[in-house]
């Protein structure tokens, strides 16, 4: 009964065979081989739009190079207060920009406040010397609180945001669930909702590391200084073929929203099973795979007695996560132990 | 005839295996899990000492976390002229680090001189408030001529150093290829030699992507600000299992040893072939993978023009790298070229 | 009828006076001269405890620097979330710290409340790889609402923060009046209320430019550290002697309490006097030289066409500040015009 | 006979009366007071030219401020191997840049080779991804040798430098002496030579601490982020009009070169006798106030014994620097002592 986390997940098959399928022969390094190209050509199409990419192995270091080349070191991040960026990088944001400034701001279910932005931007001026001006909106899809934005929400935050001259991040480390929850295609969720940068996740729906900062066509030309970036901070891997090659498998023939919809299907089987028992409370919308709820202490101690494993969460809930290759019958056992 | 670079290889067969086999069910992230405790208890065995250890997934990133922990923001790195951290890295140890000073020291071969070592020690006092004092040497073990510092040649330039009180890095990218051909043990050629931390490549040497940052005894207290760093910089891999599966299938049964072996026969053969021909000499001695070599001008273009892949070197050299699978009939078709 | 800031008030002509006294002869640079040695003394004697200290031109640098010897780049600042540090020094933390967080804390008339301060220091843990842990509280005295501290209340903040390993900082810039109105003595107000940096300005109570960042003992064996970064940021002035001379002679028969409590006592009378204009209510307590009221529209309108300066604070209120040389006859205006 | 330093000179009386006479009432903070528009007024008629200036309180600071709106933190700055900038400024151009490199190259007199120019400029081209590119040219005008490049020298170094896509920084910490030694006007020696940016010194030339940093219009579009780095970095002085002050009155009537050709003049009178003793030979031309000497050993002796105060430096010889207020009779007492 492992919930602690996604990234506690085995990788699905397809992408180790697809890596073994990649080792054959010499392949030009730092990401110049055919299979990285494939890659990004593919990510155009399910895109539709021009684009450039780089890739990573970590969500923390996706997230830190796309914001060093969105916000200048003397500038600021605006985020949810409970964004991984915020809260569970080690200041990775700070690092790669060379010391910007995150400013957290509230919402309920992780969702920034609209009037919360609109305070922040008239607190922060553009032209005031003596503060760091707000550059970037950071907003992370799935958000820590497992819900999904909205297309109209998104919207809503994008629009003022890009009015007073920000450029807008999206940490999508769990994009692909919560895509396969609003059902909208993967334009209408990023660029045509005033996205400029998005940081996809492969490595918590089911591949071994790898992730995909995305430049859509608003900010390309900063894409020789993303490749510094990566490069100076240890991130252009010498064998990148094999990165590309997990992308590749991922992407094929929609695994990708296939793996999302099982561990979205898992979540909701898991919510609907868990908040049956007395004592359970969903503290959030289910949006992906991700489900919050409060527990009484009794049944939290009933829980952990059974040995299923999940976190307490900051805010007092407890958090349980799915991946693509939970079983049913973890999670009837866990519904099982919690009902006693 | 691809002798480029050996991070155009592919990785050994048993290495993807390794991978497949450690894809079975949960495990925790982040470094938790029990291969990654197999490789650290591998590697204690291996140099006979206890240490610590923290993976990466590139040589740049290895140095310029080792870097981190070893050199204040204020203070100065002593690295040879051509070192791969001060030519090839993008700056990453000055990144890492927060602003630290590389200062370039001269030297045959790629090897620093100890008296330019002495020289810098005298000028940049370890007390002068106005300069940045030093406080790491840097060596690079094969370094960037191809060359391996001999036991007592590392005890000449790390005793003068420790006595000025800095810490010693070295740069192992091609460790195993340096190690395969000096014939010493791993702790002679580390730590019983005054090195305090060593990042132990795999990558060049057949794997995806795998590098230790080790560090040994003398500085093993800084082992939570390393862990601090590398979680910053995005290089803590959540499913990190599977970058422990490659080094403990390449630690296994000596296969890095063997590996190496491999690849410096090779530019062995390559290099005692290549000077039969009219129109090239050694620049350097060949003790390990990488065979640098002048080549008149009418020899360069009989071996670009039969499709030859190597770099011209900035030192006017021409660099054939070999790497564990470089087949015997590549080389000898190098060779064939060569002669006309 | 200006009160802008303090900032915008001239010296005191004794300071002007020590300055030209100064000017005799060579002297010793980056701080080795005789002035700088006896203004060392005095605060020794003043603050009744062995200390060190360096000097620097404006209150950023000194809190930059302070804090730069407090707060590890991947560590974290715990602050009002109005601090000058926070909101009105363009990141310079982040810069000096090499990146380090600042987390803004709630608490009415700008001071840290009390359980915020436990929730930072619980959700934020110090063993935590994953976050930057908390390293520093920094408190300002006076505080961005006008605001003092009393001992107790420093005590309350400073005993959990300590017990939980952080050092602690306070922005003195306004010190002086803070002190004046309190009425204890500059040791009790600091190091013996747990206060281990004391950036002490002089600049908004008389002097031309001139700072002061105080270590007291429990940190004093940073001090080799904060002279490197002094000099590292450009603070370390070559001829140091020039701002000695300003402390010396601010330090001397109390000239700057004379100041402090000058200022003080204009804003008491400009306060007194407001108050009792339609439309006029006391935002803070006016424990110093800054008076916040919260105005009318057809008061503020009567203000501006008067002509008397004053700036509107993000709280809504208006921010009045007095210094030394305030006249009453300026205020008395003030008070006529907002009569109307 | 104190020769160590001109920094450990007095201030010249004109530049504490303005200090004095600027200390009249209110003035606007952080540069928008009169004063400091007067002093850009003048800068532009004597520049001949359009320009934007920040002041800054020491040449470490102007230095570091005006590289880091010239060099990307990714990128490299190329220098003289001797250059305050790389030997003496404790990594603060390094620090402000956000960790760019420092290239050093050698060349005799102080003055950059131009060959090792083009070398530099070569082996580290503008679009390897893997390095650091050359982003700025530092010129010293005196140089740490003493010694001023001419206006041909300098055009010989900037033309390369721009033509491969750099900014050329000029450190002027002794501008007024490089000047006044070579007769040409101040528009010639820079903007018409290719200098984008002059870090204007005055402190050495008798002022308490005034530094400007001056943009010419080829960057002038990079004065916002200028002003940005210069509060960030603390930098941006409160009461600005004590600076502008010292610089308004420096520039008046040409004070600034006649204090520098007094100290100019001081300086050949000082070699001019001092090679005339027996194991005294001129390490270095004399172009402005400083004056290298290879001394023998006993003539060292005799010199430290008689009290007189010089640096020995590290290429062997001593430096002896001379002051606008450098007294004939300690020169001459130097000589007699020299003589023995």
């Amino acid at each position: 009964m492992n919930f602690l986390s996604d990234t506690t997940a085995p990788a699905h098959p397809a992408l180790i065979e697809a890596i073994a399928r990649a080792n054959v022969g010499f392949a030009p390094s730092y990401g110049a081989d055919a299979v990285s190209a494939r890659v990004e050509a593919r990510l155009k199409e399910l895109f539709e739009t021009d684009l450039k990419v780089v890739f990573a192995v970590s969500g923390t270091a996706a997230n830190a190079l796309a914001l060093s080349v969105l916000c200048p070191s003397d500038a600021m991040v605006l985020c949810h207060d409970e964004a991984h960026i915020h809260r569970d990088e080690r200041g990775a944001p700070e690092f790669f920009t060379g010391g910007a400034k995150l400013l957290p701001l509230p919402g309920a279910h992780g969702k920034i406040d609209r009037s919360a932005l609109g305070d922040a931007l008239n607190q922060w001026p553009a032209d005031f010397v003596h503060a760091p001006p707000p550059a970037v909106l950071s907003l992370s899809q799935l958000n820590e609180a497992g819900c999904a934005y909205t297309l109209e929400e998104v919207g809503r935050l994008t629009g003022p945001a890009r009015a007073a001259g920000l450029r807008v991040h999206m940490d999508g480390a769990r994009f692909a669930s919560a895509l396969a929850g609003l059902g909208c295609s993967p334009a209408e969720l990023t660029w045509k909702s005033g996205v400029d940068v998005l940081c996809l996740g492969a490595t918590k729906t089911g591949a071994l590391a790898a992730e995909a900062v995305i430049l859509f066509p608003s900010v390309m030309d900063r894409f020789a200084r993303l490749q510094a970036r990566q490069k100076r901070a240890g991130h252009m891997a010498p064998k990148a073929r094999f990165i590309a090659a997990q992308l590749d498998a991922w992407l094929a023939d929609d695994l990708w929203l296939t793996l999302a919809r099982r561990a979205n299907t898992a979540a909701r089987r898991l919510a609907d099973g868990l908040v049956q028992a007395d004592g359970a409370q969903l503290a959030h919308p289910v949006d992906g795979n991700e489900v919050f709820v409060r527990l009484s202490a009794p049944l939290t101690q009933r829980l952990r007695d059974a040995g299923a494993g999940f976190y307490a969460w900051p805010d007092g809930s407890a958090r349980f996560v799915t991946s693509w290759c939970t079983a049913d019958a973890e999670i009837d056992a866990l519904i099982a132990a919690a009902r006693g």
